[in-house]
């Protein structure tokens, strides 16, 4: 077994370093030294990599840091939720969400035409102009065929934005499929249901998109998965992998208690009785605020990796 | 401002009357008896009921607990996921879920064929009785139509149920919508997905199913909600009720931590932000495991309500 | 292994059958039924029963129930913080908490002289109040001897209290030891020391309360522990328990996080590394909030031991 | 407001440029970000810094990161329990303690000896090696007076240490008294109680250190509390600083949830009603693993003051 270490500053220590000398400290920073060699593992090893996250990163800044991974090669397979889709296509055309308090007034807020979310605010504008937008582009998706799995409508929306940071926009020109199983759980839904009432034959198919996700890996290859944060997405990217034999790989970052027993919450460990990883894979699970945790992981990650010439 | 009262055991106490004087005690039991004045509320003023779930709680011995409130007119609009379809489904064909333990050897469980969900276990066996159930009831329903809302198909399936315990079940007796955004997100969703490989024009349309959300209630009826969890159960659940005005009532009871910015955590403050409960509106989230306080609040507002005859 | 019920209402349920049906719902409940299931054990084999909680409970409702419990012979050995003793004190001599709000306007209520506790408020008067009484009350117990181990201490103060609902007056009348290890930790603190400024010769010994606490029960006699909430409380509870063999049947009830790696948050598992709890042990760990928790296990209890005359 | 910004990792980051960019990140990245600016402003304003910890902390690497601040003068004033002090005293000595997992057989640890707290273990041997020096050291404390304020007694121990990343030694030799109210609450409190058993006059004097503590600070001057973890530890401290006129700057780091009410738990919104912070301070709140929040907020304080020549 390790020893504990104790931790000593010295002046402008880079992250990597940092974060290999806090899987000698003790706690979550141990995990988070063991999460990050599972993701260069994975990477070294070729796996294809199933990556899944909530709106509220794409809120946050991680989401030009998911784009630069996706632009990098280390992400294969995205999963996430209509939030997440639509507040990367309202920061692609121009707009800007701020940094709040989590104890505000909501209803003064509410007044402003602010939208908190935890500390952050996304103003009503961007809202009002992603509608201006999507309807001129769902109009010429239309133009193109009348039936769209969700990833193929996600890819020809990418293909529209001109931002780098952008999710949809690397991915859309990285081949990386997005996938949103809950693709109408928010403005878009609206959207899409005001579209559709003008042109009934138009056809959002989730059910095709199933085999789009199953046609994601193979059960012979290497897989592997990096959930941040629970829900939906998680459940996803996790069932993808499940019928394909199982990740090799896991990485969950959630702030959420597995005694509630709950998916976002649910532990790579208990992955293993549903054959989700398996039972001999890599495996990490982190407690913890994703803003936090995973730049550093990844961070020392990507350093790790580049310097042995694969990023 | 109320006092606080010393807190007295007696013997054979009820629950309605545990919960009114934990009202006084303090911390969490003050927003759970507020809570319960909540649910008491929303059914007296003739509120639309919106009632979000996740797929654990169905898990849990809950789903008999939902299934009644359906019943009794607690509940005019659900939405949960797929997860607690196929649960709810699997149950009411006679399946029996089973109780462990959170630190189980999840090897060992895989190897036994048992699926862990924090302390309970699904065997695999009822995943292969739901596979040999549900193709044979999507041949039914595409007999009679090829295009379906997600709700539409839900209640079809509910009339082929048997279990008064099922939610499904009363849902579709008593004309109560479930509205489910990531249908495909569960073993359903493979199902659903071998079943469209041979008939490819069977359509599961998750764009219809807004305009249903839409029309389960107006603007100007009062509305109010009970989210148990989050995720996107209760994400949907609100973005009805905010499109039609924002809810009058609302109680959230969830696990999940403010500070993370999720929508599992967001307050009723949070949604006041956005309009998604009025600024006037009664609210209480309360914290904790909702298999504990939701049948605190519950049993209290349902012995209240019966008494006024109005359960 | 046990099956899942479905839970039912119906009208006018008592505490004790909530909490018995629990047992087979999921998650936390199940963990709750076993929690009194525990504490019946201890009772009916006639463990030595100590007793840990925090300050917090004692500015919440849970203090009239604490004392109650003492005086139904439910607790052998009591644990707390200072808060905890001086709080009790307060209430014992008139003073009423209220109940505010969780997120409230903090400076305002700074000017309005109301100190808060979570969604709890002491007035600066119980402050006032206490220290007019204290001192008179140390006075009296220097004219007695001058060094006293602090549990001596604090019975005698329970002595000179008139209030059933008090912890420390139905502790001192039932020979129920309170230990607190950290008793400066508040405005006692203060006063004993301004005590002690004026009578030099004044002792408050802690470490002869160490050898009181080692006296409260042998390696031979079965133990117990009901530990709420953590910190110092809990902690010292245990090491009494573990210098003398370790308990025989544990709960523990907190709402902190095993992956912090704090003793608030240490398992009944964890505990048993240490030899803390033994091997053999009946234990249960129930995440939660103890306002609410806490009256649920413990009035079932109390239901079914005062049906076998042992309270 | 300021605006969200995307992150984006270039090769070899140091620590604190990743620090600055988490400020315009979000959630729990934009209150760590705070909490380092909070830290240099309480150094280069010359507050008084308080500093509070858990002793699961020490158990953990960070005991040498503690160690190092003192050194450097970024803590004045340090309260921590008693499991801190005698684990400090044990690596002081050479002992190792081992980084193990959370889901463990302790069961099978028991057996082997080792003592686990979260993911780390401590080895009984540390202990037997404690109880053969500790006596001895008391010993030589007797002889030269019988009665110790206790930040007397730890500034004895910890001139006896000789290890440059010991608490105790570099608090010894740099004049930061270290308070331990409940110092009797470990192995440390029953070494004392069989030396009292021998040595009856030999006192340990819990008020006279109140204070000690009291002579910290004065009203005047300007103060600055860094609490990490909760406790008794964190409400020493801040008792400390409420007698003297409350803390011009804090920064809180805590696992534990505003919603329980616990001191734990409390902000630094909360501290302002009690006028433990004052209502004009630099105030911060962390909510996370300390082991990973603490080395990112101090390294790019350290960093900056280093810059401008402070440390």
């Amino acid at each position: 077994m390790e020893r504990i270490d104790d931790l000593k500053w010295k002046k402008g220590m880079d992250v990597s370093e940092l974060v290999e000398k806090l899987g000698r400290v003790g706690f979550q920073s141990v995990e988070l030294a063991r999460a990050s060699d599972v993701i260069i593992k994975m990477k070294r090893e070729k796996a294809r990599i199933y990556f899944s996250f909530t709106s509220n990163m794409v809120t946050s800044g991680l989401r030009g840091f998911f784009a630069q991974m996706i632009k990098l090669k280390m992400a294969d397979v995205v999963v996430t939720t209509a939030g997440g889709i639509e507040e990367d296509i309202m920061k692609a055309m121009g707009d800007k969400f701020l940094i709040g308090r989590f104890r505000s007034n909501d209803i003064e807020l509410h007044e402003k035409g602010m939208n908190r979310v935890g500390n952050l605010l996304i103003p009503n504008d961007a809202y009002v102009r992603f509608e201006g937008a999507i309807s001129g582009m769902l109009s010429k998706l239309y133009r193109k065929k009348k039936r769209y799995a969700v990833s193929e409508l996600l890819k020809e929306l990418g293909l529209m934005l001109k931002d780098e940071n952008s999710i949809l926009y690397q991915a859309a020109r990285n081949n990386v499929p997005i996938f949103c199983p809950a693709i109408t759980d928010g403005a878009l839904g609206f959207h899409l249901f005001m579209f559709q009432q003008e042109h009934p034959d138009f056809i959002v198919d989730v059910v095709k998109d199933f085999q789009n996700l199953l046609a994601c890996s193979s059960h012979d290859e290497k897989k592997g998965i990096i959930a941040l944060g629970g829900g939906v997405s998680k459940h996803h990217a996790i069932l993808g992998l499940l019928i394909n034999g199982g990740a090799d790989y896991a990485v969950y970052m959630t702030t959420a208690r597995e005694v509630s027993g709950s998916m976002s919450a649910a532990t790579t460990d208990e992955a293993k009785s549903w054959g989700k990883i398996k039972d001999s894979s890599d495996a990490a699970t982190v407690n913890g605020d994703v803003s936090i945790l995973f730049p550093l992981a990844m961070i020392r990650a990507l350093d790790a990796l580049s310097r042995e010439g694969m990023v």
